[in-house]
């Protein structure tokens, strides 16, 4: 990726995880959804749980409207939690739909391990720390979609069947709410750690939320693989 | 008012205080909007501080969200937000900005006392008990100046000069929004106490939730009185 | 287990999911404690995990103080968190400190994915709803270690080198804070679902909270068994 | 004052605010107390306030452990929450019961708006932020009633009937929590915002929440003075 895409924190916070994050947006989940090896089965069980996913991770930008202090931060977190309850929901409720799967049976699905822990870490986040502990948190979904929806975009099978999902994170719909989400995180830092964030005692700190979310995005690929 | 306009729950909670309820929405802060006798700088320092608390009224809509159990509840919480960030909050900007204040300035006006009180009690009420805790604590404000919108949309001096802030609450924006709100708290407290609600143990404390909510209306609005 | 050991409430949640129950009180891991079998250094692993999954325990048990409504409740959830910071993680620390890891270390482990899974679910459950949400994540935890330092109290293997960790939750000082416990999670009940709260809408939701920690539970033993 | 009797950190937010400091800590209420001018229904009604504050406080200083990130910030928090439940709140009960008031009449006392607008910005700033918001909100109560405590004993007049009052505050038992408060605290400051917190762009933010529960402790003083 070239530019300040998602604000240079994200770039900070990516470039503090190498590894991980090569893990997480190239694990062989995505690999299966650009090429379209993906066997449907594990598709829709990851579809499954990934809506339930998206409904903590609502609630989650909506404790960030609790927690934010400027009017800006406040719209853009409330503004998130629209676009997630309002369009990036919309793809898990259709796609589940067309294989005979409603809303109301997806709201209540069983949570697997792997979800429970990564968004209750994440709201926890939240409670425990300040702001910006739940920004570092929600961070890896946010850009890590971001940017696995851009690159598979220009390199996907054609005929791979996972468009829909990859153009979800493509479009520009999500892209411009992701780089106004950096451009918020890029202020909220300044406003609390100062010009110099990375000399901070509190950027170690910061850098292990991000990376902590990190891991249990590479987990929940992994419990997307192994299927229902 | 006639019928269920903002639903039974609103109505059991009303006529469980009706002394405090005519003190809130009968008060001589309103009378003066509807006569037109307020006194201009009563309702300027009224409205700068009304700023304020729909700041942190948002925050406690967006805890909603957070502690929501249905995908109907998260929609109307959010919703919500959306509605006092987007909507509400814009004629406090509007009128503020016509007399020289711009939201810069409001968002960091000094909070009196009754404001503080009543917004962090709603916050706290959410953070110490349950989702209809937390709704008995934001209804009187909702649905209080939805009746006295609608009230005074019909009987105001025809040469007062408060019909903007009459009609932002007697509006069918407003209206319909509350009604939704209305309805979304009658089907949670049925998920939670059941068909019968008056008659379970925790009745009696959603109403003092309720009440002392509205008690502190009363406080606000003799803060818009004394002035700043 | 004979009579109402820790309280009514309990029993019934326990009889609500039975076979998770036995899963998890007669998991091969406690089996291992039991007879000797288990591994030291699966033992050990596990050991470091529960010092971390203590800490935020302790914190859980701190948050049941805020949402506490009655003296009585406050008073029983400070004294819980004194237990545990005061007394069950001395084990942890006095034989992890015996194999040379001090209390820092332990503090500052990395978690695996089942316990931030458990933790932050319990803290979620307080965040999301009200005491008898949180209590009933908190009660598996709590009741069953004391059921199961009971019954392994009774026939552990004389050569067992667990008897520090099997004495630790049979003994009077254990059992005697989880008695209190068990009483007040009844009377947070009745005062709150009233005095047949098996047919209050909300049951089926706590016994959900009370299973759900019970699987957690179950893969807890599991991430021990398996190892570092 | 002299020495570092309750941190430095303390010693920055004091002088960061040294008129309404002054206003608090040499208010009339204390003079009062400290002279025995105090009329006795204005100190009685005060005491019942104070106990509802102080329950709301421990509630405050639980939600400290849950948002502590070290052992040290963990045990001085919960030991604090236990030396107000188990020490301050005593001389309330003990006091109200001479004349006849028992606790649990203390308990559900109604909250004057003074009472309710403090602890609930208290419980709020840490709902907001995050540890360092919370304790510059608590600050002023603890170490302020330990100077009033320190100055009274010194200087009262022999016949105030307020000296059971005024030992609460200056015995050795209150002074050395304060002093371990404040030692965690410019470790917490460390910990968060380095070794020169007051260039931190974060410090104003955290002398205006110190400021701001000041100013509350005196409306709490003037709340005392009114009377019931």
């Amino acid at each position: 990726m070239s530019g300040h895409l998602y604000g240079k924190t994200f770039e900070l916070w990516r470039a503090g995880c190498p590894d991980v994050w090569r893990d997480y947006t190239h694990h062989a989940f995505v690999e299966g959804l650009r090429d379209g090896t993906l066997p449907s089965a594990a598709f829709l069980h990851y579809l499954i749980q990934d809506y339930v996913f998206l409904v903590h991770f609502a609630r989650a930008w909506s404790l960030a409207v609790v927690k934010a202090e400027t009017l800006d931060e406040m719209k853009v977190c409330a503004g998130t939690v629209d676009a997630l309850v309002n369009h990036e929901m919309t793809l898990h409720v259709k796609t589940c739909a067309a294989v005979g799967i409603d809303e109301a049976t997806l709201f209540t699905a069983t949570e697997e391990f792997e979800n429970l822990a990564y968004t209750r870490y994440v709201m926890d986040s939240g409670l425990q720390g300040d702001f910006l502990d739940l920004m570092a948190a929600l961070a890896p979904c946010c850009f890590g979609y971001g940017e696995i929806g851009q690159r598979l975009a220009g390199c996907a099978a054609p005929d791979t069947p996972y468009h829909g999902w990859i153009n979800t994170y493509a479009d520009d719909d999500y892209q411009t709410v992701m780089a106004a989400v950096g451009q918020m995180i890029d202020h909220a830092i300044a406003r609390r750690l100062g010009d110099d964030p990375v000399q901070s005692v509190r950027w170690p700190h910061l850098q292990q939320r991000f990376t902590t979310a990190t891991r249990l995005e590479v987990a929940f690929w992994g419990m997307g693989l192994r299927g229902a």
